[in-house]
């Protein structure tokens, strides 16, 4: 059934931060539809099955119905719908929804107690409100890029879209506590988060740490501020992560290195020395390390307890263990392509587990289902999608670039 | 009041992960009481207050009773806590709770609908389950570090610990779903969050593109892997971030910098030209930016309508217009170091908003009110400290490192 189900969610998302939050309200069974443009385009590739990939990813377990809300008829269909809601989740720029009549006020006329989630990359009330915002602004901006990449580097961006999938997921959390709240209380409420925020706040440690000592963080690429030795290590195949937080860690790293003579060296032998010693350490940890195969090594310092890892790359990661045995690489359906994988939930529940069976939805695939469960007559629904074949102006002014 | 007002949670947690989660429950309203160890250790600083400032963030508006759970006396008194609980939070090593007789089978035998959230490195069950688990591993064992880092540098870390941050994110979230769910099943749940299948599944875009294409991702340092301009760019005086996603944006772009001559140039006139010419636009780009202040050009092309961005360092971002127009930027109290400041919620709600107002607890500064409403007298409890104050073994063995 999912925790989530029995609750309507109207999607109007587009990018990644707001299909983030509908994507995890679905997984947790919610009935997410999203509102689409009847002239919706696919925007860049890669493809499979005639889908972009990052849609395969995050549109999974959704609806899609179309309707163009500068069209009378439509909005009127989406009025009534909307009536039909528990959650509305948007992440156009500030002042769009106003312009669509689909604002939070404009919807708690109809609708009293929605529950409606905005995110955007600055907020709705911001000096920088107007500006455009993608995951990389808020990223660099935030602080979040200055504390991230090699020391003598530049500063880097997070691989994945971490800025817009935090957002995502911070306002799912804020989602299901409103309506947590809602079933107490009969209350609606409008949440509104900011990319820029989201990223201050994921800073919490450094930003805490300047705020109160004056200390500002730093790039330190792989090191750790306190915990040596803690960095990547070289090996004759490649390179690895060594994370060792304490001197019986030390130890057991030297006993498996075969270089025991560091042990009680003045040097190394207790966590502050280490950390005033770093660079010395991690020379001479390189040194042994590069004799060894990756897989050797791994295998040897988890079976003595140093914590370890091999950098996957996302194939390698795709055929870890512990990711296939916990079932994190998911199989669902998809109307057009059949079946494809894609991630599965991290979330393992002993009640009610996430079960992903369905995938993205094609473009209108549940016109009939969602219009009819309006009232609307076989007759009705095909002139309106008779009309949307047609017309194909729709809302594009509303399209965030 | 806090959405999750009324709801107890007791939070067994240390590190980050366990914290994130609890952190995120008590902003929310819920009172989250730590479980510490009366003989409990500070780790390293840097300090505020006599406080380390990583707890100054993460345990904020939280409360602290000190009890050994090997203590019979103490696990007794731990058990009539437990039946006044909601929720449990913890991130031991798996197999710990179970010893210290605190497991989900063991707290279900009093407290048949608790709510049981468990975090670890890589799952309750797992082919890794026993090994320890540090942020930077599953970084990079998820894939996430492989496809973070310039072209031709090291894969890196996030510089704040996201691995996490997101762990106690989604934790939180599934929290919440469950506390909705019991409210109308009156059913139980336990969670099991592993951090390496969070930055698997924050990876959800390039693993569902290597999935279905067999596309793997690769490190790309600033770039977009569709969309040119887009990267770091030197000014006079500093680097800065331009994100222009579409050739309208290019055109402003060129305008700006008075080039021109570019934007009819065949190479650049299109989106899919511009990609295939990704490092020669880019090096027009750099040629021009590298003319200006950085401040002056940020004005420009915000005012042009470009998406751009400073790289703020940990500082400057504290001091950034929107973040203390957004209220990003908390005062709170604390009972030793009178008031400090942390980074605020990020969750902007319009009704029953998130106040901070409370810092992190010292150690055991809620032992008489929680105790007391157990039933303990004064007597009783004046007994238990000072017997705490003398025994100074405890639960050490259970410690994660």
């Amino acid at each position: 059934m999912g925790m989530l189900s029995g609750y309507r969610v109207l999607d109007f998302c587009s990018f990644v931060s707001g299909p983030t939050c509908t994507r995890l309200l679905a997984d947790m069974g919610a009935e997410v539809i999203r509102i689409e443009r009847p002239d919706k385009k696919k925007g860049s590739g890669p493809y499979c099955g005639g889908e972009r990939t990052v849609d395969l990813g995050l549109m999974r377990g959704k609806k899609s119905v179309t309707l163009n809300a500068k069209d009378p008829e439509d909005f009127a269909i989406l009025q009534k719908l909307i009536k039909t809601a528990d959650v509305i989740v948007e992440n156009f720029r500030p002042g769009v929804t106003k312009r669509m009549g689909i604002s939070y006020e404009d919807v708690t006329k109809i609708k009293p107690d929605i529950i409606y989630t905005s995110i955007s990359g600055f907020g709705q009330v911001s000096p920088y409100k107007n500006r455009g915002a993608f995951d990389i602004i808020a990223e660099a901006m935030s602080g979040f890029m200055s504390i991230t990449g090699e020391k003598e580097g530049k500063p880097v961006r997070a691989g994945a879209s971490i800025a817009d999938i935090f957002s995502g997921l911070e306002a799912a959390y804020g989602t299901a506590c409103m309506l947590l709240n809602r079933e107490k209380t009969g209350k609606g409420n409008h949440l509104d988060v900011a990319m820029l925020d989201v990223m201050f706040a994921v800073c919490n440690n450094p930003v805490t740490q300047y705020l109160n000592t004056g200390i500002v963080a730093q790039k330190i690429g792989n090191e750790h501020p306190q915990d040596v030795p803690w960095n990547d290590f070289p090996t004759a195949d490649g390179i690895f992560i060594i994370a060792s937080a304490r001197t019986n860690t030390f130890v057991k790293l030297c006993e498996v290195l075969g270089c025991e003579q560091y042990i009680d060296d003045p040097r190394f032998c207790n966590d502050d020395v280490r950390l005033k010693n770093k660079d010395a350490c991690h020379e001479i940890v390189r040194s042994y390390t590069s004799k060894w195969k990756t897989a050797d090594i791994i295998e040897a310092l988890n079976e003595a307890g140093v914590p370890c890892a091999v950098i996957n790359s996302i194939d390698e990661a795709c055929r870890d263990e512990s990711i296939l045995a916990r079932g994190m690489v998911a199989t669902v359906s998809h109307k057009t392509a059949g079946t494809y994988q894609l991630p599965g939930s991290p979330m393992k529940f002993s009640e009610d587990p996430i079960k992903l069976t369905k995938g993205s939805p094609i473009l209108g695939e549940n016109n009939r289902e969602i219009f009819g469960g309006l009232g609307m007559s076989k007759e009705e629904i095909d002139a309106l999608l008779a009309k949307q074949a047609k017309v194909r102006t729709f809302f594009k002014e509303y399209a965030l670039e």
